[in-house]
């Protein structure tokens, strides 16, 4: 018998009745049932966007939404600043590139996050600059960038430039209110904190990014924004829409307005800290900076004398907690835990308790039950004391 | 209560044993299970489209697969000739000249087909077309190409073009076996006779392709056959794949070879000759030529009295059975009848008797059981006296 623990950072687990409406028979993606779930589904996601804008569902994968995001509003030789804080960072300044956009990228180490001060005064060295490129969690390095604050300093100096932002790992895991903060194109993915499988990505467009899209000129046609448009205006979709996902994503958006947003974002940040906490009491470094940890994945360098790969295989065969690696230079050098949508306290606390076990199997130094009691102690702490994710996590595994 | 017959050219009903694999839990895709998951699609899929060469799935719609034939090979300005015999044709065309084609259309009226002499002597006149566009089957009028004399009589005028083909609703429903007829792109789609869900675009890469794409110069990144490949050599995809159809097209794939191939084609075949006896005994017309109809689908004028629309919708309503209606100037002209994929002789039979009963309650001159008849005699034909779609089709019509 084999029951294991996905704590990756997506695909996530999904819920038993998000599950089963995969599984529903098919429909006429023509009919009035469809439209009732198109519209369902529009009024959902515009509340998790925070949003009264425009919000299309693209059946695509994550990087088919940046795609999106990318050329939709601009055209080929167009400047763009692109902010990259890791692998996810890279593909979206990449995907601008390929296009024919002319990137300047502000250059960060991973691990470490954006500065508003950074983004300013590059967007003051670049005139001619459209728009500018951010991720607000990376998933590849367990970072989130204050996105409110990148916005509002690159507001200050251009105001008019389009913010895009690959929010695919960090939409409902932190607060994104897309209006509020004047972003542009933000592009989420099912199979992260929506608890929904891969299929979808779902991405909002401000009526600055419509603006741009009436005369951007980079070639496009199954992510056009307005043959989106277009369609969805009869309750329709351009071309036949991946059914059991949106199946999956009416289900799943109604388990999230019942718990309320603000209730969402503080149980990541409830799960972010307690795993930290727990990785910390180990003896292991995170490979986040303190002052922009994510609350949807978390980044651990090993100790010294493991690999993360020798870890992640000896806690997934022998423990059943699968763990996701590190990615390009840093693939043998972190791990990382997913701790995003349906994802429990229990969870996490085992998943704690079989690393503490497989390092002591592996050589390590552990007291068995330290960083259970560690993240223990983090759960118990009132939510109220951590409201917002990045800073106020971090002060958590500090104090 | 309420069951209805889904009779439409796709999303197509699914196996039970194919719904349910939609609701496994999630994996890593970053897995040994992953890449043993891949591996079996692959070897599947090429049987599937009797070719040695690559084939890839994207999470995307079947227009996806389209823009990945055209981006992946082409440069812009290339010359292009295209072969449109309805709205999805037309559709692939439009996404050439979208990234930069010249595209020169070989005009054909809607309900007929291309023939090998016309392609012949538009390829003379044009030297420098890089590729030809075709479409094996054109869902929105009911038509069969036969894409074996098409491309034999391209590539005797020009044995370097490129040749592209839209098979997605025509794959597993009539006979097209890549590397034999010589076709460098081939697009199909998972909600057609594959009998799974929407969301995968399925695609095949000749040598001449991957030589094509080595040059071609239209952007890409989502849809890059490269970067496929390149992942796909570790077992992996370079973004999150569409696991409950990956699951799902495991199993329809088992279903699939456990039938084998002529025997999937046969099944399309007799029902489709009995769903045009039946129409054609209830006094309504076929809107394709005789020459070139479809196994997939058939597309039917309505008697003169009545728009295809309220036919549709009162047989949808009245009697359970869902019907498509006509795409682009032919919405209210033509309503089609889908039969491909998962789809029995029993329920092709309740289809032509729920229309009975319509044309009947809505004034027209029907005698009860006359095509539940005429295609009940269809069915009793020795299934060998017709083996190959298209012109075997016609023939039976005919007869």
């Amino acid at each position: 018998l084999e029951k294991s623990l996905l704590m990756i950072p997506g695909p996530t687990p999904v819920p038993d009745e998000v599950l089963r409406e995969l599984a529903r028979p098919m429909i006429n993606h023509r009919s009035s049932e469809y439209v009732a779930l198109q519209s369902e589904l529009v009024d959902g996601l515009r509340q998790a966007f925070q949003t009264t804008g425009d919000v299309q569902v693209f059946p695509a994968s994550g990087t088919g939404g940046l795609e999106a995001a990318v050329v939709n509003v601009l055209s080929p030789g167009d400047r763009v600043v692109a902010a990259p804080v890791g692998a996810f960072g890279d593909r979206f300044a990449e995907i601008a590139e390929v296009f024919g956009a002319s990137v300047r990228r502000i250059e960060t180490r991973w691990g470490s996050c954006v500065t508003p001060e950074v983004v300013a005064s590059v967007l003051e060295d670049e005139p001619e600059a459209r728009a500018l490129l951010l991720t607000q969690n990376e998933t590849s390095t367990g970072v989130l960038n204050d996105i409110q604050q990148l916005a509002a300093s690159a507001r200050a100096v251009r105001p008019d430039i389009l913010i895009l932002v690959d929010a695919i790992s960090g939409m409902l895991a932190a607060d994104l209110p897309v209006d509020q903060w004047e972003l542009d194109v933000v592009v989420a993915g099912s199979q992260k904190a929506w608890m929904v499988p891969p299929g979808l990505t779902l991405v909002s467009i401000s009526a600055r990014a419509w603006e741009a899209h009436a005369t951007a000129r980079m070639p496009r046609f199954y992510f056009d924004f307005g043959r989106m448009r277009k369609s969805m205006a009869t309750g329709q979709t351009p071309y036949t829409p991946a059914l059991p996902q949106l199946f999956a994503l009416r289900a799943a958006l109604r388990l999230i307005q019942r718990e309320g947003l603000a209730a969402c974002f503080a149980r990541h940040d409830r799960l972010a800290r307690a795993t930290r906490a727990g990785v910390e009491a180990m003896g292991m470094r995170l490979f986040a900076d303190r002052g922009c940890v994510s609350p949807a994945v978390t980044a651990v360098v090993p100790p010294l004398h493991l690999s993360a790969p020798e870890l992640r295989r000896h806690v997934n065969h022998r423990h059943g907690v699968v763990l996701a690696g590190g990615q390009g230079r840093y693939q043998d050098q972190i791990f990382r835990i997913g701790h995003l949508g349906y994802v429990s306290e229990a969870e996490v606390i085992a998943t704690l308790a079989a690393l503490e076990r497989g390092l002591l199997e592996l050589g390590g130094q552990v007291t068995l039950g330290s960083a259970v009691a560690a993240a223990q102690a983090e759960l118990l702490r009132p939510s109220g004391a951590a409201s917002r994710s990045a800073g106020a996590g971090a002060e958590a595994t500090r104090g």
